[in-house]
Parts: C-alpha cells; sequence; structure tokens
C-alpha cells in the first residue's frame, strides 16, 4: 500500500487515552481519526473527527466503520481477534491479527520469545488443578499464576507462595485457561517500545526503566539504570519478536532484568503506558511514530532530546493538577474522564530534564 | 475566577490551523474545546468536542455558544469586537475586548508603544490623498501605507518610493483610514511570543528571529543572532505592553532590529505563527500556555530545550510530506486542510537541533 496522504482516515478500534492521545497525533500529520468504541463519551471522541458507538461483535457497524476508513488500527490487546480478523478483509490494519493473536496469549507470547533465542521465566499450560499441581512440582515455588489471556495490570494473577495457596489460586481463575510462570527475583523491569514500518524498516526508542505499584505502572524513568550491552540485547531481542509478527506499529516489549540477564515478560501490540515520555522527550513520540507506521509513512526519528520521568496519575491523583501545572519543566497530561475511580488512569505527567549524556 | 478544571470547556472564535493547534494543546490538560467559525469543515472541527457554525454577528448562535462554554478566546485579530464584546457580558473572554480593540488599529497599537517608551516607525494617520500628501512631505520616502484594520500577511499595504506613487497608493487602501509609516531599513526581524496569566504573572519565550517572504512568514529561527541586551530589551517592551492592555494569554510582538535599536512592528492578540518552534522545542508549547491562560491555570515553563528552525509550508509545499516525514529530526505539522491554494499554509515543520548554549 503506498501511504495515505495528508487528509486520509484512520479508523481506531477503542475509545481511551490511547486512542486520545494517537488521535492527537495523527491531527499533527494531518490525518483524521475515526473512533470504534462500545461506550458512550470516550476520552478519544473529544479529539477525532467522527465516531461510532457500537460492540466489537456489530458486523454491520464495523462495516459502516471500514467504509469510512482508510486504514485501521487498535489501541489496546483485548479487542476480539474476531472484529480485526472481519476487518481485516475490507482494510489494511496494523498491526494484524496475527500479532494480536500472539499478543492475546501467554504462552504463544514466552514461546516466540524462546524461539527467537530470548529467555522468559520458566512456564507451564495450566487447565485444572491437578495440571496446577504438576506444573508447581515441574517449576517449583514461588509462582504466578495467571489467565493465559485478556489480563492487565495485574488482573488475573495470583501469586503462590506455598502449595497450600494452590486451590484458591486457581479458583481465582475461574476456569479459564491459565498459565504457571516461576517467579523471577528481578531487579528491575524495563521495556522497549519500537515500531515497524511496512516497508520493515524498524526504530526503537531506547529502553526505558519501569516501577510499578500495585501491579500498575508507577513511573518510567529514561535513561534507564542498565548496562549498554543489555540495552542493545533488549532492542534486538524487541527487534526480531516484530519481525517474526510481521509486525506494522508501534509495539512494547516488557523485560525483567537481573544480574546482567534479561527476560521477556511480555509484549504489548500497541503503544504503550512505558511509552507516553516519548511526548515530550522526543521529536516524534510513540503515538506519532505508530500513527506514521498506520499510514505507511515513513518512521519518524526516535532521538531523545531530554532525561525524563514519567508517572501516572491514578484515581484522585489527578486532582492535584494545579500543582503539578505549577512546576517548571513538568508537561502534564489528563485524559479528559468526566469520572475519577481508585486506580483509574486519569493521566500523567513528564518530569524533563537537559539530557546528561 | 479560580482556574477552569479539567474537563471544562474552551470556546474558541475562529475554526482554522491555530484554532487546532489551541484544540490540540487544551487536550493535553484534559480541556475539551468548542469551536465557533463562520465557515464549514474548518480544520478545528477535526480535533474538537463541539462546533457551531455561524456568522459573528448571529447573536442567537453567539448566545448558545456561551451557554456551552466555560471560558472564551479567540484564534485572530480580526474577528468583530462587537462579537467579543457580546460574549464578554456572558462569560470571561481572554485576552478581552480592550486588548483587541488596540491591536485592530495600527495607529493605536503604535502610539501605545511609543507611550511606553518602545521606538516604532514614524507615522501619521491618512483618510485622503491629501492627507497623504501631507504626511509624506512630513516622514519623507519610501515609506509603506497600510489600512489602519484588518491588514496581515501584507494585504492591504503599498510601498512608496517616490511621489508619483501617492495616487495608486491611496487608491489600494479603497477609502479605508490608513496609516502611512516611514520604512525602516531593519537587518532583521525577531519577535517575542509572551503570556499574561489573568494573576499578572509574565512568561516570555526567547525572541524569535523571522525570515519572510512575500509578506509571509518564511522561516523562524532559535536562537536568534541578536545579542542579549536586545533580547532583554524586547522580553521587557513585551511585558509592559502585556500589562497596560491587562493582557491575558499569549501575545506576538514583533520587532524591527536594526543597529543595536528595536523598533516595534505589531502585536498580534493571539498565538501568532512565529511562535510554531515553541511545540517542538519547548516543555509548553505556545499553545498549552494560551490555554493554561486562558483557563486560568499557572502558566508553564518557556524552557527551551532545543534549537529549532520552523519553516512554513505554503501551498504546494506541503505536498512535499513523505521527503519531510522521512528526515530525521524533523517534525512535520499538517492542518488538515483539504484545498491547497498559492500562498495558503497548508502546514509547517520544525527542525530540532541539540541545544547549542
Amino acid at each position: 500500500m503506498p501511504a495515505l496522504p495528508p487528509g486520509s482516515t484512520i479508523g481506531i478500534l477503542g475509545g481511551g487515552q490511547l486512542a486520545r492521545m494517537l488521535s492527537l497525533a495523527g491531527a499533527r500529520l494531518g490525518l483524521r481519526c475515526h473512533i470504534f468504541a462500545p461506550e458512550h463519551d470516550c476520552p478519544a471522541f473529544q479529539v477525532s473527527a467522527a465516531h461510532i458507538v457500537a460492540q466489537y461483535t456489530d458486523h454491520s457497524a464495523l462495516l459502516e466503520f471500514a467504509a469510512e476508513v482508510d486504514a485501521i488500527t487498535f489501541e489496546f490487546e483485548n479487542v476480539p481477534v474476531e472484529a480485526v480478523a472481519f476487518l481485516e478483509k475490507l482494510k489494511p490494519v496494523r498491526p494484524g491479527s496475527k500479532a494480536l493473536r500472539v499478543a492475546q496469549d501467554r504462552i504463544q507470547e514466552k514461546s516466540l520469545a524462546r524461539e527467537l533465542g530470548a529467555l522468559t521465566a520458566e512456564f507451564r499450560s495450566v487447565t485444572s488443578l491437578s495440571e496446577l499441581n504438576h506444573a508447581v512440582k515441574a517449576i517449583g515455588l514461588p509462582a504466578v499464576l495467571k489467565t493465559t489471556r485478556l489480563g492487565y495490570d495485574g488482573k488475573g494473577q495470583a501469586k503462590i507462595m506455598e502449595m497450600s495457596q494452590l486451590e484458591s489460586a486457581w479458583a481465582a481463575m475461574k476456569n479459564q485457561p491459565s498459565i504457571l510462570e516461576s517467579f523471577i527475583n528481578f531487579q528491575r523491569e524495563i521495556s522497549v517500545i519500537c515500531a515497524r514500518g511496512e516497508d520493515g524498516h524498524f526504530a526503537a526508542y531506547e529502553p526505558v526503566e519501569n516501577l510499578h505499584r500495585q501491579h500498575i505502572l508507577h513511573t518510567s524513568t529514561v535513561p534507564a539504570a542498565i548496562n549498554q550491552a543489555l540495552a542493545i540485547e533488549a532492542v534486538f531481542v524487541a527487534q526480531r519478536m516484530a519481525e517474526a509478527l510481521d509486525y506494522v506499529g508501534v509495539m512494547g516489549v516488557e523485560f525483567f532484568v537481573g544480574d546482567d540477564v534479561l527476560c521477556v515478560n511480555e509484549i504489548a501490540p500497541r503503544v504503550h503506558n512505558s511509552g507516553h515520555w516519548t511526548i515530550d522527550a522526543c521529536v516524534v513520540s510513540q503515538f506519532e511514530q505508530h500513527m506514521r507506521a498506520v499510514a505507511g509513512w515513513p518512521l519518524g526519528s526516535t532521538y531523545r532530546h531530554s532525561d525524563v520521568v514519567m508517572t501516572n496519575l491514578l484515581g484522585d491523583e489527578s486532582s492535584n493538577w494545579q500543582v503539578l501545572a505549577a512546576q517548571p519543566d513538568v508537561a502534564v497530561h489528563l485524559y479528559g474522564k468526566r469520572e475519577s475511580r481508585a486506580g483509574r488512569k486519569m493521566g500523567h505527567f513528564n518530569k524533563i530534564r537537559p539530557r546528561q549524556a
């Protein structure tokens, strides 16, 4: 497909803050955005040229949507593969259903990483309590039991420290196919936000160091406190995964780092919370990079002009906006969500410092 | 007025690229934008939560608009003062009609600058051919005849080199009240993009050097090649003018620079084309700064992290987008205008370099 010219319309499945920031970035490039989402009053609606409120299973709405756009992407990996496969027959969808399928399944994801020579935690597929018993004997404790699909921000997870916890852990999975992962005692977590163009070109931002609180990203810091060999290795792993998935767009790859060893944790087939720092520290943000890839444009520079710490604003933390806005060298980002709930991502802020090295 | 919280709606008169970039910046802060414009299919509509298409003289449309917003601003100085004065009775309008009145009138503008101790070109009010004759005798040739009101990008201007051109110059003014200005043989042109908050706080970006082609801005370069004393003087003049006008919002002040002397050329009571570099070279852009001031938020930092050259894309120059997008360290901005016409501002690009000093 030739590059879509300015004035083209990019369809986005999902209407949350990621879609909102994608729309804002698309607008810089003269691209219109059209949002498809099941919820009313989505953050992305406020900044997009058009939107449809419908279920992802509504084929006539999907047909109408496809007719009104030139290419399609999605803001999160929990959009049904069926919807993406349906749309793929009508318009280019980037990334496509292949990447989505793998990213939706923790077992496929880790298997791919291993096939490509990367390390991951030990893992076993678990579909019953007795399989869990066997899996624990094979990989030991402590371990983490997770649903294979549809988990994020720590949802659908149970840590197992001792054998007496097996039953309650399995009960928490609600009979869904699950994966038992050995617990990695890592020193830090990093991620690589990278992009692959339709032409196969690859570009990565430098690795970012992430700190979580209660399984939700709290801060992302760049540069990360890791040595250069690990940073380069992380980018290479991300590139191999993007190529294996015929990936087009921005992808996030999370790693655990311990004793000079990298373990792939998971991939996100989309723009990623740990890439929000790129908005204020880079010439081209992850959001613009993704829109470029989706529209078939050349990938942009990942040059970072500043050091930066990104901090998420969850729930009532965003009520602090006036104090944050008064701080020099802080860029505040708020997502236009009417209702604040505990743990809900309401915004983030980037604290910028002159680049040190 | 206390600061408007995130989720508030800012009304913008005008729907062009400045309103578009204001909307994009407002969205970062969680502010909704509502556009009022007489034209259909405005660039700002694509990125705003709501819009009304109506004439600025349509009082019932203005009433409806005022009811739907929490504060109001405008994207250009040629919006009728009557519309702003009407809206001011209903909702806060920033900047207000006082600043707008002065900025719309070249004679008031230059008179204010002189009252505040700044230099300007010599000037005379001209309302007839015989007055033009007297004015030319008083201030000499070459000189420039301009309509007092409603001129921009060189429209409504005639340069007078010799006495034989008086008649045609006056005819070009179409009997509108005009101003004759002595022609300043300047070395360079600079501008100061500054902001004043409702609380009286003032913040300026550093002066930018501007190059025009056929009376339309071609490039803006930061840092400007002027000495620091002049840079400081320019910022002080801008501050005195903002204070004298009880200004709230972002304002552009253009200066001619010659032999270590500054002459105020004109003020723009709005975000300004020569401030577009701030989007990619500063933590807080002129657009976000304006939205902060309009919403009563604290002004943001004007810290510049990079050196930058902004270049306008006029007419068909924007067809070059693919080449520009492929350049590292270039941020491309396109305005979503469907129709390209000669001289029409279609976009701009910022070429970013690491800050040298």
